[in-house]
């Protein structure tokens, strides 16, 4: 059944464009409002030109090593596939970029005049930092949504009845999201850890001082991780959504051209949206938390009724039998995933609640029971999002089938742009308060930039429990969208259980976000290991660095960072497209379905428990140093210094990076299912 | 097609219940000897009777609650089946109980002897600590197959085409086994890491010092917690196996009176074989490792011929279509499992190779880069197993069908005898050592007692490895049973990774180990801190303590762990019994399917990585403290002290404990199957 098409339908493409063109343009006059904020002293200036000179070069080598591979990715998709594929693969690649690029290049920016304008009280540094993590928030909804609709836009004149190059490009931005989370997300932490552990814990000088000859590198590493890493995933995450819900739908519901059109509307709204909540993000005698929540509360609001508005009219018919009200109620459940993942997150790092207070108390114990409390709350943590992705699953399948779970998953991450905001905010003042804290700026502007700090903390934290429990419904999505892939090349797609080709499947599936963390979990040890030893040989042999008379070559310690990050993102990242092909043609389609969802399962436990579990360990060390448990100095809080580093590359390296793996894994069955027996 | 039975085959449920009399006769006779050996001097006699005291209350106090728990159930089980399935699970679970007992009682009378013994040099130590291990090894293995075989005969006669009261058996064999894991795992984690963060870490003195007031409970820890734990743990896995095997073969191959009866032979051709490799362990020039090795090696020949034998003689005219010799290679597949497990778990754990060698390292840097190294270890770990795993699946599978996992698993398992008896002289010589160090022996029997102690760390690695291995293997054939006994009630069994509900079910089980793992850590957690509080309390108010002339208050710590044990135990051990009946009535028998193999896949990644990583954490502190890396007290050294006291609770207390906890889950399944919708 064709149905007649409306002036929405006829236009769906052009209006997502719009919307994220506009998403774009607030971007930019936001970048030259803040651009018109003063930088600061000579001093501030120095530091801050040393970190965007360590971010850059970090950037440009990173991106060359992933261009190389991702030419011969090109080369071999234009080999096997066609020319569209190819293009969808660099589009997506080459805007998977850019968002880091950017990320990176607002942040460097942002950073010292949120130092600046902090001496102006907590007030004006928190506007500061807010429009510049928001300009990343909206930039990465903006390309995103960009990308699909206008390559959508191009393939549907060429050859609207094939839609592999879409999954191409979600294949392109998801492989350069899992090298960008890895190569930054190594780099961050093991120039954080081996920093901290000479300087905390053996120099007992405070975070940040000039003092420490890793101190520049520990700066550049929240830019290129925090900022870039997490921008290129975020950008993923979308984009591979969108591009699921389209194939699904295309797949479920042929003859409704609605279904197609519908994800990128969704966004649509939501850029408005979002745009909107940063309007209503203000300190105004409000807690920190307050402000950035009421923001995502505005934005929420507005997109449910822009869904309500939308839905209606594209399905004033219904969808095959389903009405449009079941649609609404599935983007609602996805609004409401945000939400549950916002406020349980909140729960297991926010200092104010039971589990960051129950490791702070075994902290006073020492460094072991600081661990095993650790890690006992990381594993717990993955319990209530378990259950409420598995609820939102079964509600939105309950409610609209398979596609139900595709718009709900489109619905939750539509929020990127308004999430991304108040996340990136967090790694901007911690960068801030780096500066200050080198620039010998008054102990008054770091009163100003840690709180903000603290809080982002919590809200990275948040951002990425959003990041991976939508990565969960998307993968199901991906999955659901290779099993019907498969029924229409007329093959079998029953993967039972009972078949134990299909639970191997399962257990290699799920061995691989354990390996790859592992590898990255060791990568940050190997290269932090290299971080202690030359910041201890610069402590050693550079004469006069503690007594301030002689500056640290801070350039060294950066670069050692760069080239070992580089060389050890390489081979976890080629994990998730080597091993379906492997296991695809190795063992055949069972245990190959088994694969992609067994990844999806034990990806989803690793992942969450150890970005939660870093963030409490995180807020637990915060909290101590607040004065609670004999603060600063006291046994408890080096313990707390222990827990912090362990679950820096559990927070911030193995953990994030699982969620575009399992990804790439699952897009690269859409790519190879074709050719499978 | 009716078979006309041979000699073997008509009586093989007697000849099952002779090899396992055998089996506790030799147990006895074993027993005898080494209480002949003396047990040296007042002050070792004193020590030992202190532990054994403790122990003995201990034990009392945990099976008092077991026994009003199994009660319940019992009574349970009564209304709502029948007498014959509730007796069944009054068998497994006093069986179990008694398993447990025995090896805690054991252990404590062999301890003392053993330090003893040392003063005269390694072999006479090492032989004392191993017949003393043989002797729980192989009463477990007799008493596992006594239990299934002699209430087989029973059923037989009354009841033949139930089998349900021995589905019943085994789930009060894994109840009970799961409290004794989580209680002995929290008591023994507890007194361990509390009494060392005291006294190794603030105080300095070494381990089991008689200053230190949690020295006792530390003893004692590993009695009941190494050796009624383990002994409670494989019991069960034996039973359960060799269950699921006669359930599966009575449910596929309904018209051979023979699969029935090939898993108690083939446990009877093991305990034959397991006496046999006990004779072979000598140490005579040889090192520790490969004396034990050789036993093993023996068991494992001789089990290969007399499998060989029997398979052939059993199913001459093959097994509806599948040949002897396929059934033979499948149990030689379960065997080189075995193996496999070995070698991989060595290589993860032993102070010889890369890994242990690599947090070594790591340690030189500080507490935070030792724990990352561990985890990335930990993680690291599974890889190799899930393969392993993962090929005998698919090889036996493809051999002879779903009957050929189930009898490779009954091999494995078969193999626990001698498997035991290598692993259970580790904690008799770390007590032997213990009681050394506190009666004031001369330094040259620590040096006897400390290697041995140091393969005991390694070997008891490799067994939780092979029980948790076979526990994957024995949980997919119950996972079978579970299908097989579903179709057979004319109900739908297939459970499609295409169903979101079998992927609800897939999260939902793969969020219990997780749980339960962060409820026993935490569990450790809290009760260490305890005793960290109390061996403080005590070192200020007692005085002269530390001087060795007041005598510490050892009970009262006893005391602590004990209450605090038993208290935490509870609910965790609750959790696989109710999260099966809230799901299968919830969410309907979809769901109900993935939660099993959910629980499956998560369970093995988090029990792996646990018992492996928390025995690498181990042995690289012992290697430190052979004088590497700056040797006892360095930097590194304490670093190490950290990690061992963070792998404590993950090899002892949650790794081992989710073994049973997982079948429990999934025998639960096989007794409520009938109800599901």
């Amino acid at each position: 059944m064709t149905m007649n098409l409306s002036f929405i339908t006829q236009n769906a493409t052009a209006i997502a464009i719009l919307a994220s063109v506009l998403s774009l343009v607030y971007a930019y006059f936001q970048t030259k409002k803040i651009l018109k904020n003063p930088r600061g002293d000579r001093k501030m200036n120095e530091i801050s030109d040393a970190i965007q000179e360590g971010a850059t070069a970090y950037m440009k080598r990173q991106y060359t090593v992933v261009a190389i591979i991702g030419i011969v990715i090109f080369a071999i998709l234009y080999y096997v596939f066609n020319i569209w594929t190819a293009a969808g693969f660099a589009i997506g690649a080459i805007f998977s970029s850019v968002a880091g690029i950017i990320g990176m290049s607002i942040a460097v920016r942002t950073n010292i005049r949120c130092a600046q304008a902090a001496k102006r009280g907590l007030s004006s540094a928190f506007s500061i930092a807010f429009d510049g993590g928001s300009i990343t928030g909206l930039m990465v909804a903006g390309l995103a949504l960009l990308a699909v609709s206008g390559f959508y836009l191009v393939l549907e004149k060429v050859n609207p009845n094939n839609l592999q190059p879409l999954v191409a490009l979600g294949f392109g931005g998801s492989l350069i999201s899992v090298f960008a989370r890895l190569g930054g997300g190594i780099f961050t932490k093991s120039a954080d850890v081996g920093t901290d552990m000479v300087g905390k814990i053996e120099k007992g000088i405070p975070e940040d001082d000039p003092r420490n000859p890793g101190v520049i590198a520990d700066l550049v590493g929240d830019n290129v991780g925090d900022d870039a890493g997490m921008a290129a995933d975020l950008f993923e995450t979308y984009v591979i959504t969108a591009v699921a819900a389209i194939i699904l739908g295309t797949l479920t519901f042929s003859s409704y051209k609605q279904v197609i059109y519908y994800p990128l509307l969704i966004g649509a709204v939501s850029i408005v949206a979002s745009i909107i909540g940063t309007l209503f993000v203000e300190l105004r005698g409000k807690s920190i938390m307050s402000a950035l929540y009421q923001g995502l509360a505005v934005s929420i609001i507005f997109s449910l009724v822009g869904f309500y508005i939308l839905t209606n009219y594209l399905f004033a018919q219904g969808l095959s039998g389903i009405p449009a009200s079941n649609l609404f109620y599935s983007l609602t459940t996805g609004l409401f995933v945000t939400i549950g993942m916002v406020i349980i997150t909140e729960y297991f790092t926010s200092k104010k609640f039971g589990p960051v207070r129950a490791i702070a108390n075994a902290s006073t114990t020492g460094h072991g029971t600081n661990v095993i409390a650790g890690l006992a709350t990381s594993m717990k943590s993955t319990f209530a999002p378990i259950l409420l992705i598995s609820a939102a699953t079964l509600i939105s399948f309950n409610l609209a089938g398979l596609y139900g779970i595709a718009v709900a998953a489109m619905s939750m991450l539509s929020m990127s742009g308004i999430v991304i905001a108040i996340d990136a905010f967090g790694p901007i003042t911690d960068n801030a308060g780096g500066i200050a804290e080198m620039a010998g700026l008054s102990e008054k502007v770091r009163k100003v930039t840690d709180p903000l700090d603290a809080v982002g903390n919590t809200t990275k934290a948040v951002t990425k429990a959003y990041a991976i429990g939508s990565a969960g419904l998307a993968a199901l999505v991906l999955f659901a969208a290779y099993t019907q892939e498969l029924i229409k090349n007329g093959k079998a797609a029953n993967f039972s259980l009972s078949d134990p080709n299909v639970v191997v499947g399962l257990f290699i599936g799920g061995a691989l976000p354990y390996f790859f963390g592992a590898l990255a979990m060791e990568a940050v040890g190997k290269t932090s290991v290299s971080v202690v030893n030359e910041v201890r040989r610069q402590f050693r042999e550079v004469k006069g660095i503690m007594t301030g008379e002689a500056k640290p070559e801070y350039g060294k310690a950066v670069d050692i960072v760069t080239k070992s990050a580089i060389r050890q993102m390489i081979v976890p990242a080629l994990i998730p497209v080597a091993a379906p092909i492997i296991v695809g043609f190795g063992l055949g389609a069972k245990a190959f379905g088994g694969l992609l969802v067994g990844s999806i399962i034990t990806g989803l436990f690793v992942a969450i428990s150890m970005t939660t579990g870093g963030a409490a360990w995180d807020n637990t060390k915060k909290y101590i140093e607040e004065g609670n448990l004999g603060g600063k100095g006291s046994f408890a809080h080096q313990a707390a210094v222990t827990g912090d580093t362990v679950g820096d590359p559990y927070k911030d390296t193995a953990g994030p990076a699982i969620n575009p793996m399992i990804k790439v894994l699952n897009i690269v069955a859409l790519l190879i299912a074709s050719f499978l027996v």
